[in-house]
């Protein structure tokens, strides 16, 4: 028997409370920033963290020790093994990038864990076999954290607005790229002196060209047009520009036409003619709109019904403290419900795949 | 077996299909919307509309049969134990009011159906009860139409920020409100001139009352607080400020002061002193600001928590079709995990509940 706390009733405990066993891959930002809050001052009912795996587990054991007050039961190791032969319920994947992380999910999955990540590119690339092996197996594979952050967009898109037809997602997607821009435009700075400010908030990595290249925004695209359209569309298929060449002056010209500059995240699809017009690129603004009013590493979505018209959302797109609600939210669903299903959505390929060309946006900087 | 064909992948069917049987109590905006949805030329995959009940099934009858291309096949009814006895999976409560809906919710559970409502008052005042009810019966009680319309706050708030830890929410929770104090601030019109072109638009009752008074955003309030803080705080306890006596002057001077007049929904809860602020008023808000950006019959929220800071979202809060949305929603993630665990949350009472007098927003109109 599964379920946890949270499920009982005052007057009627239908269910026996269990603590949920967590194990983190990767001591990263993330992987840190959900160790914290689990062995922290302010932990989770239901979760207990009992593994933690990082290459560099020795030194990295040393400083949550320092920060955490239960941190002391944690069990460190270097070895992937060690965490699948373990009695944890749940591994949340939080090393980023596509190998080892996919076979390690896939792993996991195959030795009866269910799965937490964050990482965009496998559940871009690998989403509906893996959500596919999780519900063979009995077991669950949860990703709001990789796409927008604190922002649900994963709920919203996937379970909130399955009751409508989706044709339209317009979205900020990227974090650090939005930090970028927004301080260029707040203090007329150079990309380069941007881009390291934002490294000194931690919104930024030494290597930011994902970010800026509309890479990493393309492959939380790709998952939502899965959830949202039912469409199988590969990152290498939707057309990025980048934002790396944007200068100040682009700025002054944006400001005068009375609006600014941001990364966003385009996708439209014509259901009758199967066609989906999909981009990522750096496109003016108007000063007034959702995206213009978008500052520092926040998230914004509208999402487009053929039912209930826009319905917008925005939240904290990058830094570990708010990637971290996202997975623990993640966590706590599980616990909750072990035998809850995550559907693998059947999809389709659109028959045809547009890029900026001749979109009306198509007046991009 | 349960689960649905969303469930199924395409290499790897790891379920049967299998479609979910649906009756709708009540055949007023709501539920007609969900039957023209279900029984027309747009149905949902996995869902299958068997019976409606309503008072005036024979007239009703009539005028889906002009819309629904499938409506030949659903069976009409004026008695409850007829669907009662049927073998629909899930029941729809689309009736409104406290009594009869909220026994007939409990008699839909106790005979093993599952049940989405959009029934705000009874989940407001019965909600923890029927939960509990529904977990003992390994049933689902679903609500994300009772709050917000389309605005997926009720995931948003009880499962995407289920990480973090909430301590305020802000919101326009009243469409039909929202509607008539933005027709005003447009237009200079009276109050009763806003309600009669609100009631032209299908957005405003015969008698607004409910609505202006701040008894509707209230109950969905308590919802919210329940969802957000885990208080228990029955609709009567919030103070409410009416919206009826608003007059054009009012917008006139607001708008000196750089604002406009909304209807507020506030929730603010101090944990350590377990004291909570919570009213209902119409308020001045700046210009710039989310609410005042909100017109017609949108709802919008801001949710603020200590982790991941704000998450705002917006959409349709009123009407027939928005409602559907959230409903159809529901029905299908009861297709797709007929066993889901939704969870009857443990509350508490808060020590101490304040109303609008000393907060920073008591300069209301």
């Amino acid at each position: 028997m599964t379920v946890d706390s949270f499920h009982t009733s005052g007057t009627s405990p239908a269910f026996l409370p269990q603590r949920c066993r967590v194990a983190i891959l990767g001591f990263g930002t993330v992987g840190s920033a959900i160790a914290s809050r689990l062995a922290g001052p302010d932990p989770v009912d239901g979760l207990e963290l009992t593994h933690i795996l990082d290459r560099r587990a020795p030194v990295k054991r040393n400083a949550l020790e320092r920060h955490g007050s239960r941190a002391g039961a944690i069990h460190w190791t270097t070895r992937f093994d060690d965490v699948l032969a373990s009695d944890v319920d749940v591994i949340v994947e939080a090393i980023g990038g596509l190998e080892p992380a996919a076979d390690w999910i896939r792993a996991a999955l195959a030795a009866g864990k269910s799965v937490v990540t964050a990482n965009k590119q496998v559940i871009a690339q690998c989403g509906p076999s893996l959500l596919a092996l999780a519900a063979r197996q009995g077991r669950q594979l949860r990703f709001e954290a990789a796409v927008g952050g604190a922002m649900p967009i994963v709920r919203a898109i996937g379970d909130g607005l399955a009751g409508d037809r989706i044709s339209r997602i317009d979205a900020i997607l990227n974090g650090t790229t939005n930090a970028v821009l927004s301080r260029m435009e707040a203090t007329h700075c150079s990309l380069d002196d941007a881009l390291e400010d934002a490294r000194l908030r931690g919104l930024a990595e030494a290597d930011p060209s994902a970010d800026l290249d509309g890479d990493d925004a393309a492959a939380k695209l790709a998952i939502l047009c899965a959830l949202g359209f039912q469409l199988r569309v590969s990152p290498a298929r939707i057309e990025t520009r980048t934002t790396a060449r944007i200068q100040p002056e682009d700025f002054r010209e944006a400001s005068l036409r009375g609006g600014t500059i941001r990364q966003i995240a385009y996708a439209d699809y014509d259901r009758e003619r199967s066609s989906l017009t999909v981009w990522v690129a750096p496109v003016f603004v108007g000063r007034t709109s959702l995206f213009a009013r978008t500052i520092g590493p926040q998230n914004a979505a509208i999402v487009t019904g053929a039912y209930a018209g826009d319905m917008t959302i925005t939240g904290t797109g990058a830094g570990g403290e708010a990637t971290a609600v996202a997975a623990i939210g993640d966590l706590v669903a599980i616990a909750r419900d072990h035998a809850a299903i995550v559907p693998a959505p059947i999809l389709t390929e659109p028959k045809e795949i547009r890029g900026l060309v001749d979109h009306k946006l198509a007046e991009a900087v």
